[in-house]
């Protein structure tokens, strides 16, 4: 393939990577971590890319958080050596994937039951080095974790007691404005563990919506946001980014212009996700302002002019900003680096698409 | 890679495909097209794969629809002689695409405005064959197309002027339950190209939801349908599929049940994707009537057990039925035919993420 030079050479849709913009957010973040004495353990899911994740532990980040053991394995083949995988690993094939990455790599993992404790043990112990688990709590979130203190230092011990298995401290994913909930959780977890003699070597936390108030839940030593690296609409509207700090867009061509009022973009849901996390509409696009991205078919976006202050033609192309750039990253083969109107690389998104 | 012998060897989030299923669904629209004298085009967007589109061919189909360049050139790739894209194909790299398709197979397109028809003209001017081009009528579904059976046939006439190219015919995405306007809206467009002396070869029209009445369109002559080869949850709810038709789920793994009322898979958006197409819930839960999958995080569906007759604990498999079944072919390199619990086969999906 050869390069594009600018973004005029890219055909549509496309995803842009602005890297300036990637580069300031990335050492923002840094900053701010390093400020406040945490430890900076970036989710990958946002990028996928082995690039971007060598340059936020460049830059001074722990190590790396993965969700799936595919997007672990190629992160490692990609160079990284230090994962966090705050997911319950189940069943024979995968603990086999683990336990192969832990002769690659340091990894940690995750358990919020006893079955998750017990299928650890039985693929780690007799191995030369123990793996670290740590505990998951629901400190309001709702989704997966222990729901108690209490419950917390049950599974720890049950860690603790285990062959094959370190305790690795506890790990929350917290409700995006509930920093004092997961602090008064995580305080009385730890005293808990005190008391029971059971030292608690990381509290890992943080998202990206709260980041820059991640120094509010007091006990954590550790923070995974992963959106943080691009932005997107979703944060503009919660209060937590600008635009100049989004730093993913999705490069589209009008292709119908059926009505005054209407226009349809070569970008449907295949290329946006029908995400909406709270926004009105599908995406902003950036070029007309007040037009509003009003449904998508897969592979069309509908966009209703009425109240927008520019009208594009047939052929002319716009960036939408998305409502959500993860799954974005994970529909994309590959993504334009740019600065300014120039590309300075295309990447594959070697992580896309590992759903096991 | 091993071919897993049953479902149980298969590591989960993974798309099971019922290979009954598919050939019952694909026999039975080929019978109502033969009994109606359609021509069946399918949209291959549901599958992604070439050899459904080759056995859809095999069974009686024309040829095919696809609807991005990329998907075109994998179905080429695959032995597919016959496409058409109702899609506006503009720009230079993408029309120097179609040329060189046109080269290798029978591919037709699509335009809806004037620049587009003059964009197909200037790449297919002064080549040894012209390309047919069909003009897109919005019959009522308000996505893209000429507004009025007077501009259909103004851009037939166009088209029909243009050097390259060749009058093809009138298409439009139909309205689900629009049939009497559809066949209105045609209708009078055929008696004034007639009274032009333009002859219309091709009325393609036809989708899934309304497959079965679509000879209640009169005038159409083809007919495009996709989903009806798996049909989804969606089309349940339109009372236009059974449980039975249903031949793509989505088999998951329970993670977390971290209250009695709550289960978490190992499948979110990134595996169900987030369309709701009218439905309660990300899916339906085949093992446990009653669950609502009510949230989706990208690598978790979040279940609401309290109104289930079954309570799936830590390490159960269950199956769901997605929403919609096109966007999840996209999400998955793969995907594992089977025949009750043997894997029959393992496909790669070939033209999963043609974005462009």
């Amino acid at each position: 393939m050869t390069l594009p030079k600018t973004i005029d050479d890219i055909e549509t849709p496309a995803v842009l990577i602005d890297v300036d913009r990637v580069e300031a957010n990335l050492a923002r973040a840094q900053a701010y971590a390093d400020e406040h004495r945490l430890a900076l353990r970036p989710h990958i899911k946002t990028h996928k890319l082995p690039a971007f994740a060598k340059r936020q532990v460049e830059l001074g980040a722990v190590g790396i958080t993965c969700q799936k053991l595919g997007e672990s394995e190629v992160m490692a083949d990609g160079g990284l050596s230090d994962i966090y995988m705050p997911y319950n690993i189940l069943g024979k094939a995968k603990l086999a994937r683990l336990a192969a990455l832990a002769d690659r790599i340091t990894i940690k993992v995750t358990a919020d039951s006893l079955p998750v404790v017990e299928g650890l043990s039985g693929a780690f112990a007799g191995r030369a080095a123990p793996i670290a688990v740590l505990v998951e709590c629901d400190t309001g979130a709702g989704r997966c974790g222990v729901q108690s203190p209490e419950a917390a230092l049950a599974l720890a011990q049950a860690i603790d007691r285990a062959p094959g298995l370190v305790f690795g401290g506890l790990m929350t994913y917290p409700p995006v404005g509930g920093m004092a909930a997961v602090d008064a959780y995580l305080g009385e977890a730890l005293r808990l563990h005190e008391a029971a003699g059971l030292e608690v070597k990381v509290v890992s936390a943080g998202n990206t919506p709260d980041l820059y108030r991640s120094h509010l839940v007091t006990h954590a030593t550790e923070i995974r946001p992963g959106t943080y690296i691009y932005n997107d609409r979703s944060l503009i509207n919660r209060g937590a980014a600008t635009h100049a700090d989004c730093a993913l867009t999705v490069l589209t061509t009008v292709v119908s212009r059926p009505t005054a009022d209407r226009a349809v973009l070569d970008a449907g849901s295949k290329a946006l996700t029908s995400d909406l996390l709270g926004c009105v509409g599908y995406g902003e696009i950036l070029e007309a302002p007040g037009a509003v991205i009003a449904g998508l078919s897969e592979e069309h976006g509908h966009v209703d002019l009425s109240a927008a202050t520019a009208r594009p033609s047939v052929g002319d192309r716009v960036r939408v900003l998305p409502n959500h750039a993860c799954p974005v990253s994970n529909l994309f083969d590959i993504v334009h680096l740019v600065s300014g109107e120039r590309v300075v690389d295309v990447l594959p998104v070697a992580a896309r698409g590992k759903v096991t």
